[in-house]
């Protein structure tokens, strides 16, 4: 099952179901009023809720089915956003795919013993579809990096490895735009990460899948074909990420861990391919969906 | 005038304005039933509506000090608490002393050309008196770092470096706890600055005070000097600091910009000293007061 945030015609935002086939959005305040369920407000209050929400929001869609009372919205006719509202804390991972650091750093390109984490600012968090913004006066060299995000869905402290599944409350797409030289030049990566709509994030979660499976990653800059990964390659698995953040930091529900990028960076060509003025990046995710945004001055 | 948020012996949390002399904190919460005022529920309130929050509470403070009708309450008999909830950005800054420096890596002590920017995770925040805990199945080397920390009044994007105090609403304390074995296993910062119990904040935030000024700072634990720093040595002070993040990244009111540490943390002496169960830190700030917080696992 797909969730997501969105906002109608009318400015009205809610959030809601998604049916691929149809290409239509249900949404939860429509739900709510045809069935009269008590459904959460928002995707934030549905990953507190648990196990309850869901089942709450299961057996909402069951009615539906039986009795379709209330009107889909066709996908084209509505703006996804981003699925939650940012007040969460968002955790990347670098260089956690072989052949992406290779091109990173082709002189001492080892492999990490440790996990490498930093962070996002969650003010750097944009909905799919928003401009990424090219941030002309600091940097010159903007580059985009598909992956693979974790949401947390029960506080996750100490957790070992193989309970760490039973915390993640789904799956979504990240681009972790990167300003190399702000990166390099700050020296901690948190700047260089975290500019202003350097964060796109959506366009939807999987959920209901809790199950350990592998993600295709294919990520498009215009119509050229720049990354292609599977989440089968991985250094520091879902589990291993998780759980070692987890002995030193208490997870909440609704944070988000991204789990790095494969091979295909704008800056592991040559010369390097930064992101330009009118570019389209788009991160399709097997299962998932497609995290498409411009990039604009 | 010193603002902080606190919790009386009923449970009841506010925020109030601190009397030194009499060691006493006003309650916003009984300046608004005994005068009849709007005032905010809470500090990140007070922060968001700007001047005419302040113009408010001034007034208000006008009025009890004519007609005396609020009772304060005596700081010995409540709890303060961090003054912010931490849905906010903690931004830091690394090796921002010379002296610093040079007790931090011997060998290669460079000062950077460019502020050297991470974040703590908005989680890691505690209020003063509680317990910063040791985490010993991860880490053997916690270490204490006390700060001078800004607190953003307003929104602040490009901001030219002497327009920078029209941002900052006030001034706090911050101890920028640090595991040196996760700061440098992982390579990027993040994990060792922001294990759960590693930012405590407080006790109180200095407002009103615009200017540009110097602060001493002095850090002890349990009962030994052993950090005496002046924010006058700063290599990047705080308009620079502020500028330069604001070309990047819009700071929003109530984001916390921790100033880096003076020299003195237990990782410069040899062999290095580092914080033990039944410690107590205490950073004392001019003007602004003292953040003590005991060390436990």
């Amino acid at each position: 099952m797909k969730v997501a945030t969105f906002t109608t015609a009318n400015g009205f935002r809610q959030w809601g179901v998604i049916d691929d086939e149809t290409q239509t959005i249900l949404g939860a305040a429509d739900l709510e009023e045809a069935y009269f369920s008590f459904l959460p407000e928002t995707l934030d209050e549905l990953i507190r809720e648990g196990d309850e929400g869901i089942l709450q929001l299961a057996s909402t869609l069951q009615k539906h089915r039986e009795t379709p009372m209330a009107e889909p919205y066709r996908l084209s006719e509505v703006t996804l956003e981003a699925p939650l509202t940012m007040n969460k804390n968002v955790i990347c991972v670098g260089k956690n795919y072989d052949e992406h650091i290779a091109e990173f750093d082709r002189e001492k390109a080892a492999v990490p013993e440790h996990p490498i984490f930093f962070s996002k600012l969650p003010t750097s968090v944009i909905g799919p579809g928003k401009t990424i913004r090219l941030h002309e006066d600091t940097t010159s060299q903007v580059d985009y990096e598909g992956e693979l995000a974790i949401i947390i869905g029960k506080r996750a402290s100490h957790i070992p490895a193989d309970e760490v599944y039973d915390h993640i409350f789904g799956y979504t797409i990240v681009n972790d735009v990167t300003a190399r030289d702000l990166q390099k030049r700050h020296s901690q990566w948190l700047l260089g990460k975290s500019l202003d709509t350097f964060c796109p994030m959506g366009p939807a979660i999987l959920i209901g899948d809790k199950q350990p499976k592998t993600f295709e990653i294919h990520t498009y800059v215009n119509d050229e074909l720049r990354q292609a990964g599977s989440t089968a390659d991985l250094i520091f698995d879902i589990p291993t990420l998780v759980s070692t953040l987890s002995r030193s930091i208490t997870l909440e529900p609704g944070d988000v861990v991204a789990t790095g990028t494969p091979a295909g960076v704008g800056m592991g060509f040559t010369p390097p391919r930064f992101l330009a003025d009118d570019d389209k990046v788009s991160i399709t995710i097997s299962d998932i969906g497609t995290l498409e945004n411009p990039v604009g001055r």
